[in-house]
């Protein structure tokens, strides 16, 4: 079968290059457009790409034109958005305006009411919400977003608890890698011996996003679960992988094996239709006082799994424990191409 | 009027090189006595020292000739403790029974029901116990205890809102430097490109001391402070400073204002009696929301300060914010140094 | 009697801060003037700048007026520059013209045939090319420039050796401070578990620039020095403090002891006069094979020395040593600074 | 056919895990024993390493129980040695008096006289030493070592220059990833805002092993090559990785043109054959003034490369440009099992 020609917005980004390193090999899909500023269009990817990525750009993606992302057009019907919130606002609308199919890693409209905020494994349910987006906006195309790369993560732990016993109330600590400001990002004289607490902004995404998410979708609306979250955010650092100490009150008195095994036993719809980006485990466990860390555990499941350890009670709460997960795969382009692969699976991204 | 005479046992270790060089041009205290392991008896201390520290080391001090600190014999009567807990827990009692008086940052006493573990501003009263102590193990010399330096900061900023509102919950998650290890301590390839959660000892160390430092010492007892803490530990790629998000829930409802005035007035016993090393402020506030910062910040009062930021409200305590301080200045050496400050003060170490 | 009043034209970036932080508490500067781009003209300096040095700006200069530099006009006679190569070739001349005498950081004017590239110890000399250039540029300031960075502590440790045994050849290796790149300068993502090679156009600098500064001036030219240099550039994960690896053929044969002795016993004119900046040695020697280390040496002298260690043969040329200079104090605003003092002595600042 | 069974002596350090796991998955040898200090012995691998590699430990190996390296018995005769120094000179001997093959990464014999120090596309003929050096010293077995990990990336780029054109001198100035140490190693208190310059007997091996391996065995001797090297070195913040900046002064005169071409030519017995981790090509161009770089370019080849760049006119020498390896693949682990291949290949390697 012919694969699904796909682009990238904002190709030449940090996350841009991480969209193009997933899809380079992908079995579903093959990067037919690159959308840039106009600085870059019309001149050959390689010439104009800083490319940051250890794993190195393929040659037939280098030689490929790079087309101006405010042009709105692309051969692609299935268009992948790297594009900074800014530039999202605007372009992904027109975009699907024009019958394309958005997966978005901007933030730009993640928390409106007629677009699902999607992590796989979570809420596939919530994708159904996209014939009504179509009808209010007259749209052929649509936009569907990925989470937070932060909330994102958050979401991985929490979600199997969820499930099992009932989130009430989460704090959440975070130590987040440079990689998550894109580039050039962070300055380097802000992150040698020293670490940066985070922007307001962000913390309100972890607060919230995670309640869309892990909330319902009927009678064609979002309601955002109950639950209570309360972030403290930094960047330190690390190249890439997110850690994230968290604390969590639970509906449900249980105890540590019962929670592992919660853990260890979560599955949801793309390890059920072995979706070619999904991790099977989802939740990566850990052991030891010391792990998890980014530099040995980010890549768990090619990057797609939540990484969980050092589950122990808590003195406030009812139980602590520290993740980790990569930022710009599973939390940025991983997170959207699973999504992607899932309405392919249904058939849902007609040419 | 002539010096103090004073010595450092453990004196070739990062904590040890700290107290000597915040001691050596001391205007109470004059270093006599180096004291350290077997293999560096005898020797020059500018030979066997590696000496870690931007400041450098002080000529007299590097010709001081180093003694055994296992024979528990030093001519200066007060003696500066930066062994570790291992080696402290046997030798202190001796030189403690030798009528040496021991102003300790090892941890092997600190939790002991008839030792003091002081901040000078917060518990001064807690020093009355070392009649006590005296008279319980028949010594003529003492042992007084400083925080963790983690705890320490903890309490520089709880106890503030703990006199003006009530602590009665807190919340930490903690982002420590590598210097708090010790040298060599963490190794590099640990901290390049990642963090390292601390050990479950710390995080109980950070839970319990707040409680005996803000407690009461009445007839003859510590009554440790009814609150509940909670910590989450990291390590960082960080020379020095630790950085600590809190979230506090507190007896009294109160206003960001209050808080503000609450820890820009709060002054102690040291800055009323102009000690040499009391910082004042003792609570540094910084504003915006990308600071404290270690880089930045850590050498606020010298160092022994603690620096407070990012005050807004929490979704499920009732406030948070962010705190920073010098891990080995207040948290280590600083912070003996200034107890031993009040004592002489006081006329308590007669020679 | 009253200070000279002086300003900062580029006060906002990183090395206008370093300028402010250098003469906040200088003897005989006072800081008037804070020049920058028209976004920030109009506005209190504290609230515009994002400071980023550990020093504390001082409230004084916070609450000064930014003014435009595009306007050509400072109070000030005396003007420090510390623009960008590309706005300090047009806005220097149009101060110079004015009757401003400008101290700049810039690399626009280091190499033009009328503008003296001064290192206060090694050619003050060179000074007296000012009449001429004023005289064939028709202006009543002028512009005096301190050299590269890197260029600077090369010439503070080639110097010495030039004078006493002659240098013919020079290969030198440098390992660079984040800080020489300004702010926000390097990506953090470039220098974490990483190092960057230089551009080519800086070793270019450091290979050119020396040979102006140990150059003659006579018959109103400069002549170079008769040296051949070679440079191979990196910019390593360090805050501040350039290392370089040197090794030099001499003309004369000599001993590692005459070695040392000409790096002990060198002295310029700022040395002698005494002037304020002047460290005293110019060269700080140091000790064991593993020295210098930038966090350990890059304050000696206050940052105004060039640290020396690791003198021993060199199997293809002479010897070889290893150097390290402060590069934001030494070796940009704190080189400047000095040239401005001499000239002060001399009187040639004349209101 | 059934796989060759190796050992790996120094099995829980930081190049024994290399070894590890490079070895896990090789296609013609097979881990049957992990020798380490008595304080693993007859324990589970899983259970006494402290794995810090970021690709997992395999289930199979962690299951292994550790021997005593020093009872000098195994069952596998093929045994690599990721001893340090100290211990491989005594145990080394031990193990081939025994009858079995060592391939040794520590420095302990790489000199003498008739061990061969092998880069397997260099010089495979040195293996011819074998024979000699098990008759002069009455074993059944044999030591072969493979070089420092400096000087093996040096030979890396020296070689192929040296064939097309003569290589009369070379000077190097390195700045060496922290795994170079092994684990614990450099302490993270000198790798943070700092770099540190290596030992002078790193020096030494890097100016002396590369003119042994270029040199010439015949008659029964070897014969260094006539060829001066002089090295600067240094510890930089990074994690794996070794970077180099060379220049060359040559026998012949040449082109930046037929420089490329010789780097791109450039081939040995390991490519010829196949050997299963012999990289192709060895010498990996990189374009652009900012490559190489650690954390772009240490992963070529599966880390089994030398990677070029920057190649342009010295103005001291000839030549000058900059190198690029991993330091405990190539360098280290890698390196030694190249060399095994090679004498399997040949039928060396009898049970």
């Amino acid at each position: 079968m012919s694969k699904i020609p796909v682009g990238v917005i904002g190709a030449t980004g940090a996350v841009g290059q991480r969209f193009i390193s997933l899809l380079a090999h992908h079995p579903w899909f093959e990067i037919t457009d690159l959308l840039a500023s106009e600085r870059s269009a019309g001149r050959r990817y390689g010439d104009v790409v800083n490319w940051i990525l250890s794993d190195p750009l393929p040659a037939r993606i280098a030689n490929l034109t790079v087309q101006r992302a405010d042009a709105g057009a692309a051969r692609a019907r299935v268009l992948f958005s790297a594009l900074p919130a800014s530039e999202a606002r605007t372009l992904e609308p027109l975009f699907a305006s024009r019958g394309h199919y958005i997966f978005s890693n901007a933030s730009a409209f993640r928390m409106a009411e007629d677009v699902p905020l999607v992590i796989t494994e979570v809420n596939p349910d919530h994708l159904d919400m996209i014939p009504l987006q179509q009808a209010r906006r007259g749209w052929e195309g649509f936009i569907v977003c990925n989470a937070n790369c932060t909330a994102t993560h958050l979401v991985g732990a929490l979600h199997p608890l969820h499930q099992a016993f009932g989130v009430k109330k989460a704090f959440v600590a975070t130590l987040q890698a440079a990689s998550g400001a894109g580039y050039p990002g962070i300055p380097s004289m802000d992150l040698i011996d020293n670490i940066v607490p985070h922007s307001y902004g962000e913390e309100e995404k972890v607060e919230t996003e995670p309640r869309k998410i892990m909330g319902t979708f009927a009678n064609g609306q979002f309601q955002f679960a109950e639950m209570t979250l309360t972030a403290h955010c930094h960047r330190v650092p690390v190249l890439d992988g997110h850690t994230e100490a968290v604390s969590v009150a639970l509906a449900r008195e249980t105890t540590r094996e019962a929670i592992i095994d919660a853990f260890r036993s979560y599955r949801g719809l793309p390890q059920e239709l072995g979706l070619p980006s999904a991790p099977d485990p989802v939740v990566a466990l850990v052991e030891g006082m010391h792990r998890p860390q980014p530099r040995l555990d980010r890549m768990a499941g090619g990057g797609m799994a939540t990484v969980v350890g050092r589950i122990r009670p808590c003195n406030l709460l009812d139980w602590r424990f520290s993740l980790l997960g990569h930022n710009t795969i599973r939390g940025a382009a991983g997170g959207s191409i699973l999504n992607a692969e899932l309405m392919a699976h249904w058939g849902r991204l007609s040419p």
